[in-house]
């Protein structure tokens, strides 16, 4: 997508270099962060400077083809088998990272480049697969439409397009009127800070709103799809998402409005049987008891927003059972949340899956 | 209740001087804040010096028992008139803003004394109710209990002891075990800043959690009830209160967990049929998009948490449909959310209302 005019993808390897866009900085500042050894990679996916789930997919790609390039030939197996223990340790709940350092890894048993082929295949379809999610999903829209969106499943997310996000810009450049409400999503505001930032840049219309307003905005009949993304999907259909997606899910079922989950079928962990199963990761209290922007100065600054020598509990992400989605949009086709779809749109190739079977 | 070891009430009135905690800047500061005229009072409502339910009704009471003490011989009613309309301008939705103007106008037609015995009558019911609030709720406890409250309806709401939060404080003292999970409540950080502040200097075991996780505790069965406190109830028993109540009463309704709202008698409009007669007030985006709060030098600041360029909407309350509600906590009595024990309960005499009728 385009920033400033210029064309960049969220994360992207050169040589042995990782680049990546720093999502912490955003959007106040917009600036390319580089990675050089597979380790600074991991670093930069535990300090979150790259975030989203096929972001994180194509990070932990990266890392492992760095890995390979960088293996000391006396050491060579200990120090791959060390490098993809420490990439699945950085974050534990989305499933693009772990899809992707298997894939990566097991193309490099033919050699390290291999492994960085498939690593660029990997980024590559999971760009592709975003812009299939938008096409498939932008059909669901008429010419009018008004969609809630929950954390940042924009490009930011992706490597490019992004999965929640897409069929909103497919849309726009279909000529169709697109209004979003955006949570802000707490703690971390992604909504307000990254889903603003790139709804802005494409001049879709937006609000921002406090999470506690999704319901407001749902009973007054001023929402007409609630679109997410999503981290990990058992094969049963329930979904692994930022915290609030839970909460939004139940809301929406409540009031009758359509609540679709945007992912690639890269996202389906069908080894996983349903969302206890999934490991949900909790974070440092610190993200709830401060938060970070920019004073009056311009200058980026951390304050404490809660009560001095009070404590906060910050589970990361919450599980939506199936029963409260809609369908899946993914690269092949929308389908509903029944295992034998699910089964069937992973196994199938991609585009011969029918809508909604 | 005690701050640093000394007794205070959040608002009282002394000769023509209202004084009140400073709500703004707690919990980084604790000030007392001083309005020697009705419209410094109305001042102090607006900018949310003063807030919540009670509080605000106490307020009010103040304000115009100041006008009747100021009006000048010449133009006497021209000013009380036009003070009460100053004064009910302030803010709309609270039902108890509206119920001690009316109160304390009507005293005063037999001077400015009665005014002032009026509204200094209506302080002291409030602390009063609200004490017996906390009695009546503290019996639905078991020896352990895990609360979720929203926003705060603590002492700082109210005169005294608070609505939501008096039954904790009265089961503290009873010797109960008591948990609370503090939404933090956004925009305002009103659950982070003041119930936690609250809860920490009663010694009572909290955690802050994101809005957005308050699910995720429910769906894990970790709340036993939740309990918020009301703006206005309507004669059915819809309930306007800070935005994000309708959210929580939906999934704790979904999870089977008692949902309760915690108010005295004087909240509830007779005269409003149902919750769609509520007018619900709009704030500035800008509590959105900015948060105060401490920085590292202990100085309080104010930054950009959100992307420059978007806008936000901010609907400061929504309305909870009565039948989410398990029950209303009174000072009279614990009752069902039925027109019929509403009319009832809002005539009787204190304390002679039977549970859950």
């Amino acid at each position: 997508m385009k920033v400033n005019g210029e064309e960049y993808r969220t994360i992207w390897m050169e040589g042995t270099t990782v680049y990546m866009v720093e999502q912490n900085l955003l959007p106040f500042e917009f600036e390319i962060h580089e990675a050089s050894t597979y380790f600074e990679t991991c670093f930069a996916i535990t300090t979150m400077i790259v975030r989203g789930a096929g972001a994180l997919g194509a990070a932990a790609g990266f890392a492992m083809a760095q890995a390979f390039m960088h293996a000391p030939e006396d050491d060579y197996w200990d120090f791959i088998e060390q490098a993809k223990e420490d990439i699945e340790a950085t974050r534990p709940t989305a499933r693009n990272l772990f899809y992707a350092v298997e894939r990566v890894y097991k193309a490099g048993k033919n050699g390290a480049k291999e492994a960085v082929k498939e690593a660029q295949l990997l980024a590559d379809e999971d760009a592709r697969d975003s812009r299939l999610i938008g096409k498939f999903g932008a059909e669901l829209f008429g010419d009018e439409t008004s969609i809630l969106t929950h954390c940042n499943a924009g490009w930011l997310a992706f490597v490019n397009y992004g999965t929640a996000l897409s069929p909103i810009y497919m849309a726009k450049k279909d000529g169709k009127k697109v209004f979003v409400y955006v949570d802000e999503t707490r703690p971390r505001n992604q909504g307000a800070r990254l889903t603003a930032w790139e709804l802005k840049n494409e001049k879709v219309d937006h609000v921002i709103i406090p999470d506690n307003a999704a319901a407001y905005f749902m009973k007054r009949k001023l929402v007409d799809f609630v679109i997410v993304g999503a981290d990990r999907i058992a094969r049963n259909g329930d979904v692994a998402n930022k915290i609030g997606t839970l909460e939004k899910a139940i809301v929406a079922k409540e009031y009758g409005i359509p609540f679709y989950v945007a992912a690639p079928t890269s996202t389906f962990d069908l080894n996983c049987l349903h969302g206890m199963e999934i490991e949900l990761e909790t974070r440092s209290e610190d993200e709830v008891l401060y938060q970070t922007g920019i004073d009056t100065n311009g200058n980026l600054s951390k304050i404490r927003v809660a009560s001095p020598g009070s404590h906060a509990e910050n589970p990361a992400f919450d599980v939506t059972p199936s029963k409260y989605i809609t369908g899946f949009i993914t690269e092949k086709g929308i389908i509903k949340p029944y295992v034998q779809s699910i089964k069937r749109i992973c196994k199938a190739k991609r585009s011969s899956i029918n809508y909604l079977e």
